[in-house]
This record gives C-alpha cells, sequence and structure tokens, in this order.
C-alpha cells in the first residue's frame, strides 16, 4: 500500500509491472517505443502525466519511450501535452548532466540536436532543390533539340560552352533540334517547323504521363503542391506518410518531370513539400524531434522556411512566408532557427549554382531609373487587377476542383486527365513565343529592362514589333489564365507560384507598355514636354518594373499573402528602391481580395478537402457562449437556471466516470456505448465535480494491460482514480488504481465564457478540447471539431 | 422581480438607474467616458462584463462608454477582457449597419479606422523624423562653423550649393568655421585649433545641458532610448504620460539638441519612443482604439514599426522589430497594418529627403564585389567578437545605471553628470578624426568601398596613412566603447543603435583592413599567387563589408535580435548579395551573448527597473504545479490530501465572497481589511465551488453608487451575486444586486496544472490572473505579479 502510494505519484516506468502483494493492483503501462507502425487499437500514447512529478527526485531514471507522443493517422496533436512531454525529457537529460562524461556529451548533443537537425535539413533541401533545378532545365530543353557533342548539357549552357558568336536568344549552332537530326530540312520549312510542334507535343505528353504514373503508382501523396497539407500538419494535424520519404522521392522526380512537359505549374509549392520531407526524415535521427508531433513541428516549420527560400532565393522572405502562411506554433526561438536553415539552403544552392549565373535569386533585375509618384496610380490598378484576377482564378478553381472531386470520370482517371492538358497546353503555348520558352525565363524577359537588348527583344521596339508583342502578351495572359485553373489541382507535382508570378508579370507589361505609351504621346503634345524626359529607344516608365508589380499583384491575390510576398519579390529583384511600389500594388490586391472572398487558395483548398484547420488569421465576432457550443448541448437558458436534479437528468447524456466506484465492467460497457475519445472523471455522479480527464486510449490500455496481465482483477473489481484507495474486502475483487494515467490538468472554462476566448485559447495553446464548467461542475465538453462546427455554421448564415 | 431579472442579463448602461420599485435595488453603474483624469479611486473600469449577452436584442441601444478600459497607472491591463470589449462595440456598430445612411457611415469609418489611423501615424512619423533629421544635422555642424551666406543650410548643402569646386571631406570655402569669424588667424596655427577645440567643446556643453533641462523641467519620461518601457506598454503596462503630448515635444527637441551634442548616442530608439507618442495621441481621435488600452496596442505596435522604419529607412526590418522585439500581442492583421504604417512613414520621409539624396536608408553601400568562403572564418570571427562586446557592454552599463539609480550623487544631479559627460566626450574626440565627425558619416565612411576615393580616404591608402587610419581607429573603438557605457542611461533622450553600430564597423573594419593585409602577404608569397587576385590601390577584399558585418554583429551582441536584426542592416545596405556574411556573424553574436548572459540590454534595463514585463521568448522548464505558486500558498502535499475540513481552515487565508449571504458591511469589511485587487466569489464558504470572479474596484465603484444614491441600501443589506434574489423581509434591509458587475468567465486552471502551461497560458492570451481550482472549489489565485517573483526566484537559484 505504502509504495504504491509513493509510485502513483511517480508518472512514468517503461514496463509491465505487477504488483500482486497486498490488496491493490498497480498498472504500469507499456510503453512501445513510438515511430514504428500504429495499427493497433491499443497503442499506447500520453498514457503518462507527467505533470504530477513533485521533486527532481521522482524522475525516472532511463529516458523511456513514454516521453514521447504517438497519434493516429488523422488525428489532431495536443501541443500542450507534447511540449510537457518534452519539458519532462529535457529535465531528465539536465539532470544527467553531472555524469562526466556520458551525461554531458548526451546533454550537449540534446541542446545542439536542433541546430544540427535544421543544419542537415538545409543542406539537403538546398542540394535537392539544386539537382531539381538541372534536371528540369534539361529535360525541359530536351523538348526542343539535344546539345550535339554534349549531351548532358542543357540548351543555355550548350550554346554558352561551344563558343559559338551565334547566338541569338532561341538558337546556337550547337543546340541541335530534334527534327534536324531525322532529315535534313530547311529549317524554317513548313514540314520542319510541324515536326518540330508534333516533337515538342510530343515530348510533353510522354513527361507529363511518366509523372503521373509516378505518382499513381507509388506515392499518391506526391501530387499537388502541398502547401495546403503542410499548413494542416504544421498546425497539428497528422497524416502519416505524407512526408515520408517514398514522397520525397517520387516527387523529386515527378516534379522534374511535370516542369519539363511545360504544363503551367511552378517548382515553388512542392519545393516545400519537399523540405518538408526531409525535415521529417531528418527529424528521426534526433528522437527529441521524430518521436514528439508537437516538437516535429519546429522542425517543419524550419524546412517550410527552407523551401521558399531556394525556391526563390529569398531566405527572408522564406521565414516570413513560414510564419505568416504555413506556421501554426511559431516560437521567436524557431524563427531564428529557420532562419539558419534558410540561409544554409540558399547557401548550399548558391554553391550548386543551378541558375548558371552567380546569382542566388530566381529572377534578378537592376533598374537603373526611379519611379515618380504619379506611377502609384497605375501601380494601383494593378493591386486591384491582381485582387479581381485571383479571386477569380480561386473561384473557378476551387470549382472545378470540386468538380474533378465529384465526378467519377475525372476522379477515376487522373492519367487521361492529365495527358489531355498537357497535349492542349503543349499544342497551343507552342505558337506563342512568351509561352513557348520557360515560364521563368518569360518572367526574366518581362522583368527586364529595355536598355540593353533593344535590338533584339521585341518587347523594347517602339515600333511594328511592339504591338505584335502586345497582342501576343495578351494573348498569354489569357491562355495561362485559363489553362492554370485546369492545371492547379492535376494529380502531378504542381505549384501555384510561378504560374501567377507569370500571369502578373504579364499583366504588369501589358500596363507599362500603356503608361509608357501614354506618358510619350503627352509628352508630344505642345506645352507638355517638360513634364516627362522619355527618349527614343528607351523607356520613358520601366515597363519591367509594371511586371514586377503585377507579379506581386496577382500572387497576392490568389495567395493572400501580405509581408512575406513584398519581402520574396523584394528578394527575388534584389530592388530596394521598388519596395514602395510592390507594397502598394499587394495591399490593394488584398483589400480587393479579401472584399471579393476571405479566402486565398489555399485555405479555399483546404476546406474543399475539409482538413480541421483552424486559421490563426481570423476574426470571429460572434456573441456566443461556451455553453451554447458544447457537447451535450443544452439550452443556455436552462443551464443558468439548473437546480442539481437538471444536473442528474444531464449525466445521463455527458459520458463522465467517477473517481472511485465504478467497476471495470461499468468502464467497459461505457467504452462500448459510447465512442468519444475521452471522458471527463469527476468526483461522483451526483456532484458532478471535475478531478481530471482520460482519454479512451489510455483507459483503453489500462484495461486490456490488467485483464491481460493481472488474473485477479476481474469485472467486478472497482476502478480508483483517487489517491486513497481502500483495503479490498477479504475475498472480494481487488482494487484497480489508475490515478497515474489520469490528466489532472485539464483546461477548463465557465459556461459564460465567450467563444471568442475558448477558439483563442485553442488557437493560441494548441488544444484538442475543453471542458466546460459552471460552479466547479462538469457540465460539457468543446473538441477543436465543435469549434470547426460551430465556425462554419456561423460562417454559412 | 421579473424586469430586474432580465435587466440583470443585460450588460451595460450608461447611467444610473434607480429602482425603488420592489424590494429590491439595481445597480448600474455610472460609467464616466474614459480618457480623462483618473485620479478618482472610484474610476470606473470594466465595471461591464458583456460576457453574457446571449442574443444581439440583448445588446444595448446606446455606444455607451463602458465598451472601453480604464486601469490606473502602473496597473497591467487585462487583454481578454479589453478584446471582448471591443468586440461588444464591434457587434452593436455592425447592428446599426442597416439604418441608412448613419449607421452604415460609422459601420464603414468603424472598419476603416483602422487603416486611417495608421496612416496618419506613419505621415506624422515620418514629417517629425524628417525634421529630427534635419534639425539634428544643423545643429550639429554648428559645433564647428555656420554656412556664411545661408545659415540655415548644414555643412554639407552649404557646400553643395556654394558651386565650389574646393570641396574635401571636411572643408569648403562657403563653410565659415567658428574661430575664423573672430579673428583671421591661419587656420593651421595653434590658436586658431585651439579656439576651434573650445567652441567644439562649448557648444556641445551648451546643447546637452539644454537637453537635459529641456527634459527635468518638462517632462521626466522623455529621457533615454525609450525602448525598454515601449516593450513593457505594449505587453499590457500602463505607464501614464509616457507616450504623451509632453513628452513628445520635449523628446522631439532634446533629440535634436543630444544629437547636436555629439554624445555618443543615437536617434533610433528615441524615434521608436516618437513614434509611439504619435500612435498614443492619433488613437484618441479613434475611440476604438484610443479609449480601450488592448486596442490601442495594435496601432502602438504599428507605430514602433514605423519608428525603426523611419530611423533606418528600412519599412520590413521595422515590422520585423516590432514583432520580435518590441511587441507581445501581434496579431497578422496588426502585421499587415504595421507594414503599412511604416511604408507611408518611409514614404514621407523620402519625400522629406533629409539625407539630401534620393536614398530612403540611412547608409548605402554598393559593393562591387564578391565575397568567397573562405571569408566566413572572418565574419563569424566578427560575431563572436560582437557577442562578447555586447555582452561587456551590457555588464558594465547595467552595473553603472545600478550605481547611478542608488547614489544619491548622481541620481540627484543628472545635469552635473550630462555635462560632464558631454565635455570629456567632446573634448576627446575632437582630436580624432573619427569621433570627431558625427557617427552617421563615420559609419557611411567605414562601410564605403576603397575604389572611387583612393585619394582622399586614408582608409583606403595601402601605404603609411593607413596605419594611421589604423591606429585611429582601434583609438576610436576604445574610447567609443568605455563613453557609450556612460552615455546609454543619462538623462536626455538617447539611443543604442547608432553607437552599437559604430563601434561595430570599427572593429569590422580593423579586421577587414587585416584580412586584406594577411591576403596581400600571402599572394606575394610565391606559388600562392594565384589563391587571390588583389590589385595595388584596390580592396583584396572589401573592409567596408567587414564593417558592416561588424556592425550587425555588435548591434546583435547589444539587443540579441536576429532576424529582425539581418533585415534591418540588409535594407540599411540594399545589398542582398551580403545577406549570409551578416546572418553569420548575427548567428554567432547571439550564440556567445546569449552563452555568457540571456538578456539584452533591454531586458536587462527591464529588470534593472522592475517593470512586470512577462518576457515572450524564454523557456521555463520547470517541476512545478499551480497549486505551489499560488496565494495562499500551502504546501503541495496537503494541498493533495487535503479535505473539507482543511478547506474550511484555508478559507480564512482566501478572501473569497459568497454568492449571497453576505452584507454590504462584510464587503465593506472585506475590502478594508485587504489589499486585494480582486476577489474570487463562490457559491457558500463551506464548498468553495466557483462562481465569478469581480475585482476591487467594481466592487468598490458598485458600493460606493449604491450608498451614494440609494437610501434604502444599508449596511445590513444583503448583496447577491446570484440570480434568484429572495424578496425583502418586510421592514428588513433592501437587497442589493450585483451580479452583472460580476465576471461570470474568469479563467481556471486545476491545482495539477504545470507552471509552464499557466506560463504559456499567462502570455499567450494576455491574462492578468488565474484561478487555481481542484476538484471544481477554489484553492488559490495567481497573478502576473506572482508569475514575475516566481520566475525572479527560478532563475536566481
Amino acid at each position: 500500500m505504502e509504495r504504491a502510494g509513493r509510485s502513483s505519484t511517480l508518472g512514468s516506468t517503461d514496463d509491465v509491472e505487477l504488483e500482486p502483494s497486498g490488496t491493490s493492483a498497480t498498472i504500469h503501462l507499456d510503453m512501445t517505443a513510438g515511430g514504428g507502425s500504429s495499427s493497433s487499437d491499443f497503442n499506447p500514447f500520453g498514457a503518462i502525466d507527467d505533470v504530477r512529478f513533485k521533486t527532481d527526485d521522482d524522475l525516472p531514471d532511463v529516458m523511456a519511450p513514454p516521453f514521447f507522443s504517438k497519434y493516429g493517422d488523422f488525428h489532431t496533436i495536443d501541443w500542450q501535452r507534447d511540449l510537457a512531454r518534452d519539458r519532462l525529457r529535457h529535465k531528465m537529460i539536465s539532470k544527467k548532466k553531472v555524469d562526466f562524461p556520458l551525461g554531458l556529451l548526451q546533454s550537449g548533443w540534446d541542446a545542439g540536436a536542433g541546430w544540427i537537425c535544421v543544419l542537415f535539413v538545409g543542406l539537403a533541401a538546398g542540394a535537392t532543390a539544386g539537382i531539381i533545378d538541372i534536371g528540369a532545365r534539361w529535360m525541359s530543353d530536351l523538348k526542343t533539340g539535344v546539345c550535339a557533342d554534349r549531351f548532358w548539357l542543357d540548351h543555355e549552357h550548350c550554346c554558352w560552352s561551344s563558343n559559338d558568336t551565334f547566338y541569338k536568344d532561341d538558337d546556337c549552332k550547337a543546340w541541335t533540334k530534334w527534327p534536324w537530326m531525322l532529315n535534313y530540312y530547311n529549317s524554317s520549312s513548313f514540314l520542319f517547323l510541324f515536326l518540330e510542334w508534333i516533337f515538342y507535343i510530343g515530348w510533353a505528353v510522354a513527361m507529363s504521363t511518366l509523372a503521373v504514373l509516378f505518382v499513381k503508382i507509388f506515392a499518391p501523396y506526391a501530387c499537388g503542391s502541398g502547401i495546403p497539407e503542410i499548413k494542416c500538419i504544421l498546425s497539428g494535424f497528422v497524416i502519416r506518410g505524407y512526408l515520408g520519404k517514398w514522397t520525397f522521392i517520387i516527387k523529386s522526380v515527378g516534379l522534374i518531370l511535370s516542369s519539363a512537359s511545360g504544363l503551367s505549374l511552378g517548382k515553388e509549392g512542392p519545393m516545400v513539400h519537399l523540405a518538408c520531407c526531409i525535415g521529417n526524415i531528418f527529424s528521426y535521427l534526433f528522437p527529441k524531434y521524430g518521436l514528439n508531433e508537437a516538437k516535429k513541428r519546429e522542425i517543419l516549420s524550419a524546412s517550410a522556411a527552407a523551401g521558399v527560400s531556394v525556391a526563390f532565393g529569398a531566405p527572408i522572405g522564406g521565414v516570413l512566408f513560414s510564419l505568416e502562411e504555413a506556421s501554426y506554433y511559431f516560437p521567436l526561438k524557431t524563427m531564428w532557427r529557420s532562419f539558419f536553415c534558410a540561409l544554409v539552403a540558399g547557401i548550399i544552392l548558391r554553391f550548386v549554382n543551378p541558375f548558371g549565373s552567380n546569382q542566388t535569386s530566381l529572377f534578378h533585375v537592376d533598374y537603373m531609373m526611379k519611379w515618380t509618384f504619379i506611377e502609384l496610380v497605375p501601380f494601383a490598378i494593378l493591386g486591384l487587377f491582381g485582387g479581381i484576377i485571383g479571386s477569380l482564378f480561386i473561384f473557378a478553381n476551387i470549382r472545378w476542383s470540386r468538380f474533378r472531386k465529384n465526378s467519377k470520370m475525372l476522379g477515376g482517371n487522373p492519367i487521361y486527365e492529365v495527358m489531355l492538358i498537357t497535349l492542349v497546353t503543349a499544342a497551343i503555348s507552342y505558337f506563342n513565343p512568351f509561352t513557348r520558352k520557360s515560364a521563368q525565363s518569360m518572367i526574366q524577359q518581362l522583368f527586364d529592362r529595355c536598355e540593353d537588348q533593344i535590338d533584339e527583344d521585341s518587347l523594347c521596339d517602339q515600333n511594328k514589333a511592339l504591338s505584335i508583342a502586345f497582342g501576343q502578351l495578351l494573348w498569354a495572359l489569357i491562355f495561362k489564365f485559363v489553362i492554370t485553373i485546369f492545371t492547379f489541382g492535376i494529380k502531378v507535382p504542381c505549384g501555384l507560384f510561378v504560374p501567377s508570378i507569370g500571369m502578373g508579370a504579364i499583366a504588369g507589361r501589358i500596363l507599362g507598355i500603356t503608361v509608357d505609351q501614354i506618358f510619350r504621346a503627352v509628352q508630344a503634345t505642345p506645352g507638355h514636354s517638360d513634364y516627362f524626359t522619355c527618349q527614343i529607344g528607351k523607356d520613358c516608365v520601366m515597363p519591367g518594373l509594371y511586371a514586377m508589380v503585377g507579379a506581386a499583384a496577382v500572387l497576392g491575390g490568389v495567395t493572400r499573402m501580405t509581408v512575406s510576398l513584398v519581402v520574396i519579390m523584394f528578394e527575388l529583384t534584389g530592388s530596394l528602391e521598388f519596395i514602395v511600389p510592390t507594397m502598394v500594388a499587394t495591399m490593394f490586391s488584398k483589400w480587393i481580395g479579401d472584399g471579393i472572398s476571405k479566402m486565398g487558395i489555399y485555405e479555399a483548398h483546404i476546406e474543399l478537402n475539409g482538413y480541421p484547420f483552424l486559421d490563426s488569421k481570423g476574426e470571429y465576432p460572434y456573441s456566443t457562449v461556451a455553453s451554447q457550443v458544447m457537447r451535450p448541448s443544452i439550452h443556455r437558458q436552462v443551464a443558468d437556471e439548473m437546480s442539481m436534479s437538471d444536473l442528474r437528468e444531464l449525466k445521463n447524456e455527458l459520458s463522465v466516470i467517477t473517481e472511485s466506484g465504478m467497476t471495470l465492467g461499468d468502464l467497459e460497457s461505457l467504452l462500448r456505448q459510447t465512442d468519444f475519445n475521452g471522458f471527463p472523471v469527476v468526483v461522483s455522479q451526483n456532484s458532478m465535480h471535475l478531478v481530471g480527464f482520460i482519454t479512451r486510449r489510455d483507459i483503453l490500455l489500462a484495461l486490456h494491460t490488467a485483464r491481460k496481465t493481472q488474473p485477479y482483477v476481474v469485472t467486478n473489481s472497482i476502478a480508483y482514480f483517487s489517491d486513497g484507495v481502500p483495503d479490498a474486502m477479504p475475498g472480494g475483487p481487488a482494487p484497480l488504481r489508475l490515478r497515474k494515467i489520469l490528466d489532472m490538468a485539464p483546461m477548463t472554462v465557465t459556461d459564460q465564457t465567450p467563444m471568442e476566448t475558448v477558439i483563442d485559447m485553442f488557437r493560441k495553446l494548441g488544444l484538442r478540447h475543453v471542458l466546460v464548467t459552471k460552479n466547479g461542475k462538469v457540465l460539457g465538453i468543446i473538441t477543436k471539431k465543435d469549434i470547426l462546427q460551430f465556425m462554419r455554421n456561423k460562417n454559412s448564415q
């Protein structure tokens, strides 16, 4: 009795301990090491409440698996409890610090583990990004031809290395176009062009078909952008395998293939997903992170930052993206570590040097002119346009995605859908110089200023070539917009950043050219020549800047990013001077976009897929209190005037466990009759005063273990969650001590707490459930699901 | 009875309502409009708990002041309650939206108020910064001379506008030095130089004495950097007058004067304080913000961002500074608004154009070279140096500040201290070309690359001049370090950013020159000439980059900023290429600094001054539970085995109010006998089951009003916090209804909740207190003060 009493203040052991001595049995839970398979219903998780240590002496001596957490697939994690587990683990390691040298080493390793882990993640993310960039570029160029003497070079490098003075935009001698190899037709003959077109289409379709086959066969999670799911995972949702090694491999290969196919998609979103896969994989090297879901998310946040960092060459933008868009729990320590991770990834990418030059950024601009204040008007117009087109895109894409989801024809045949879309994309985009080249080259061309390439670039001509280019741009914009609606969501790895930037850049350039022409016209009118100083053959305004601002506007309209977007654009272009135009456009885009519909594309896809994501951004000005949302639901009026007899009636609705007095049989039948994931433990059914909370898993495991290993525990044994356990009757069943599997620190709110406060608690503290009390009595429970349900109802009203 | 019952579910009215009808009196509180003076002890604040509305019909019809909050000086605000008040206000406005056109207009105004407010703040902050910059520069240059024909021009503009070809670093003909005006001595004679020296010192002392006098006489809060106090205010502390108009005016003037005095101080910290003053002043135009302390802090966060934005010309850095360093409650909406505010302030500053050029940034660099990977080693060394010197600085400055605080001689005579330090600073710094010029020019010179000014700049000479400059730099570094320790904390407006950047830039340049020489030496040795390609007369490495990196390192060591620091440095210099070196240095600086001492200079000053600041950064791995920290304190063991009789003994310690049964006299004597700021309301002294919480202010106000206005309420009247109020005995005293002043949604935790969770709740939810319960019974209370006390004890152990 004495010993059992003492050991009950002890939170954890790592084996099953039988204690037949005396008259009571103490259940110690068998904890299997986390990280393995989780098919068993009796899988232990969080069975230990590690909050009841009172002195350091009570700490167990071994680093036992119960310090780690384990959740079922598609479950939500309990942040507070996971973090408590980690603190317990940390405490134990700190205690061992005195054991020289092993304890000290272990302690040092533990302290540095986070940094080492993100270092690895950064290295791997940078390398992966470099390889994918190079691979995608090479395979994409294979669409048109091959490098004659060195087949492993892409178009640009082939022409560079050939020492060929004849290199103009599209062509050099060393680069052998496909039809050329077959028969020596004149390269401008119709047949040659037709063959080239066929090759172009054929290669594209082959690539995308391969990509979709890989995804379908090996890793279904590898499709899409991945950012909506990453958001959910970072908010505490568990999707097994979504960040696994197979997803990583297939997504990498698929990304190269889908990029090479020339579809209207980007590598950036998938890069974030890949970086998170890397983070997840590496976190298993460090049990501190790999086996504790809440801690793992710190690594994943840093990985997401690294993903954006390598995607755009924008480390600061990456950190802000992780903060603003992706992450949920983002303490400043994580921010600093994300920064480091993004930095390392950026350095490595610079080292791999996939962009050929020494630039770390995807696009590099170096505008020499200044913008004038009057130009803020067209920039604001671009913002408005971005907000409108972004919302329109979201609306159409979600409509189409819903149709795809519900339609048997489309949903069942992803391969045909991909092939068809690739066919259409390739067939049409071949005929427009802007859509024909890779999105990245197109954006670079649109961003560029004119001064240097006036004779090469049709966009910089002031004569007929410009009108033709203008028409081509308009056509490209419409085509991009329509095809991207159908592309985003097909079953290949596909991101949305670059298509959005592309659309925006085209729109921006169109407006830029227009404004340039207007300025010239105004200057040409008598008496206005002082207003502008436009010179023939030079830009009057910078159409390239307009393209950049347009890109920010459309990207903002689609994703509803704000600060991180401006920082990414800023880092992309490296031009501090032009932060103000970008900011203005983003701001207008966000206002208009939010005015049309509150949700960005990622939130819209989260809602479409029904993920349990509690957005940390919104505000919910509802006049509801906790008792109106909790289950079992009672009308507030009733709860207000509830007497003891009412509570007695209520107890039939709310399934509770009493602190003492319930038998094993009672508990088992309660578990059978209900499907709740947990039960409040109360002093008595009459008083309903709250003692603690116990999860279904814990109690199932405890009962299972007791039944299996302790033969004297029978159906009539009384389960005690209290401290004082009476001696068993002579000959009667042995009592069962369960106090140590009880969570003695459940979160509670009173019935009159406004729902805004409750939602705030869920978001900021990462709760899974909260108990509703009134005068110390348990009335009901509110789970994350209830909150989401409540918010959906409120929003649809 | 019926009517009283209904009205008790109603949360607010704006007048005193007497209800002599029937047998009970209902207290409605007299709410004076917030924002006025607060000397009265009966000042109403939060007397209305707005959480008990159940339907929209229950909403009051007028926008009454109780939607706003009011706190005493040096009190902590209750975030949850303030935000609830704002939601109530918002709900009421939304309800009126249907009233065309007034309600709609009001609703629109309300929605746009935040943006309009930050727009004004941005405009005003930009203008203020421009004026201060121009003023400080002009008055600073007056130290050495005056512009002969146009006295209102500073040195640089004077020389520019004079069309004088003879303009070399320090001199031009139009600029008349002071001694010159007196007698036409040879400008290199000893007497001339001596007189110049005396003028230099005299002007400096005059300026600083004026500054300290202004501060002492008109606005004592105007001294210092202000950032520690801003941090506390943003975390929810109320310091009346700290952000008032007098502080603003005096700090602006004092800042110009103290900058002009040539003391080793910066304008940047005070600029943040000034921006927050502007935010506070403008917020009163919008009652939504001005009269609700929690909402006001949203504006203040944006203001802080604008302050940094104008101080450094770094809008993104400003937002990140506000996020990382200054703010406490920083939802994403605030982030976006801060961004806007910082942007507007930046545009205005660009318009005012105080830096003469068209650059928005304080320093502008344009390095043409690339750095090599091997240089990361010296960059890391700079980081180490920055961490060490930063910690040393904090240690010494805090020691000196503590001495100043405790010493009667220094504390009582701030004027003499300022005069003495100015005298020493001016007298010594005159003799070193680097300390003589303004800190900003010095930093700009150290940051600059060498290519263009090889014949002008001693730092770019490869011969003897370099050795002399090297010695001068070393001497400047030591001088700067020592004098800044004594300067930061004197009673004039003084910031720490520029002095830190200055120290770092000097140290960096010293290392840069050294590395440059080493590289040259290695290149000169036979067989190593391929390693580096150093040319005579050009930089081999970029010493300017080293200066920049050193600046980041020291600033990081002093302030312990991370992400925001790198972004600020990045925006300062506008060079994306050099973000990696800055990041490396900042990282090492932070590691080393945190290894030596966890606190940055601002946290150290907060601790020194004993402000109740709950740092949102630290981690507290304690194995303590709530019952060990709460008051009244009971040993946990006891609490664990507490029986009903124990609780009865305890009740004498914990002052509670019962839901019903206590008379007015009982309440008044309870208020007299205790000095707690609030009391839990329980069902009965026996059961101790929690009903709600009531603050001292509310109950004082209610009793005062009742006594004053309702003659039939006597000492024997029974106060009811419950719903059901029995009829008074015939002839007996009238009962007093107090339910509506009761906070029915107090935050509670169980006694077994780990303190980490409790601290987390305080930080993330912005609580003032939390009630500790066990089995539904109130055991005690934990206030923010208790938490701070607990953390201090733990840290000192």
